[in-house]
């Protein structure tokens, strides 16, 4: 598809959802005109059309939290796009990550999205002092001191399957899942590696 | 935050972004007016309204293709609404799992949403004759067999990572990944749980 098959309304206005593209959290919702969307392709960063001051709107030329491009999708009406994005910062004014802070109903404490707030978590805790944060240790150690830490979870994790633990398989597979986050950042590696891995591997599309 | 506190356009409308509870992903961008969100929490499932037909929607009444709600969100201006949701079918008209499957820049190879993407259809494999695949025969087999492998895999992995071989660390967490999958779904548990408590543990948010 095209940038000229996005088709906008008749106030000239195309709806934008803003995902994490390593998290997959929805960030916010904005509006785009024919020019601002241009600009956007051009630019590699989010730029949106404001709707309270009529003016093109260059996310983060303010705040410094800018929006860079990593993927432009379109839905089957093409009046609906869809960027993923790569923050500089929150995307919300009011400092939060994302502007969807608040709750109607339910919660999203078993969101998948968790997975990759931890990621830029851990990211930032690898740069702490290595006497405060277990992570930071981990990661500045030698990497078979990590190394061993997942060979160890994976025994643990298979044997509380083996035995039918539930709880204690909980338990052990977030141990697990949180060693290999670390593994992958000790490794300069991340995640998103793994996810190609496996969609190279699995039609599961 | 309660309904009320949504804020609906000239129009009557809010945009109502849907995503995939379990797998992060984006599935479509509809409207909803007063109405509709209020029948949406009473039936516990989506109800739109058709900007085409002017008229309430109840999505899936006629494919069948339903959007039970998981939770809803409510942005930091109060005019837009995030749902997460479980679908019973596509939530696209053209069969697609989400509206939004074609691209203008970019892809989604290393985008995270295909962990949940693989759940679905591991757990849809699982039903499988054991003789055509190798997840139903790992699933139906003895709870020892799955755990092994991925007590075995963490330990490749962690070889991997000790000896800096980052193309075999990709393989090897690959295939952790998916024999921990494997592992939970045999253990009757979902990624959620695992999120869920990694969550408890670590203030990432």
């Amino acid at each position: 598809m095209k940038p000229e098959d996005i088709k906008y309304g008749s106030d000239g206005l195309v709806p934008v959802v803003i995902q994490d593209a390593d998290s997959g959290e929805v960030l916010m919702l904005a509006y785009g005109n024919e020019e601002s969307m241009r600009l956007t392709l051009e630019r590699g960063e989010m730029v949106f059309y404001s709707r309270s001051r009529k003016e093109i709107w260059h996310k983060g030329m303010t705040s410094g939290n800018r929006l860079p491009l990593a993927s432009l999708q379109i839905d089957c009406d093409c009046d609906a796009v869809l960027a993923r994005v790569r923050p500089t910062g929150p995307a919300c004014h009011t400092g939060e990550t994302s502007c969807f802070y608040r709750f109607i109903h339910g919660n999203d404490d078993d969101s998948p999205v968790f997975l990759g707030r931890l990621w830029a978590y851990l990211k930032k805790r690898s740069q702490d002092s290595t006497e405060e944060s277990y992570t930071a240790r981990l990661i500045a150690g030698p990497k078979s001191r990590v190394a061993q830490k997942i060979g160890e979870e994976g025994v643990e994790t298979a044997l509380a399957i083996a035995t039918e633990d539930r709880g204690q398989t909980i338990y052990e597979a977030a141990d697990l899942v949180y060693h290999l986050l670390v593994g992958l950042l000790a490794s300069d590696l991340s995640p998103g590696e793994i996810w190609r891995e496996l969609k190279k591997r699995h039609r599961a599309r």
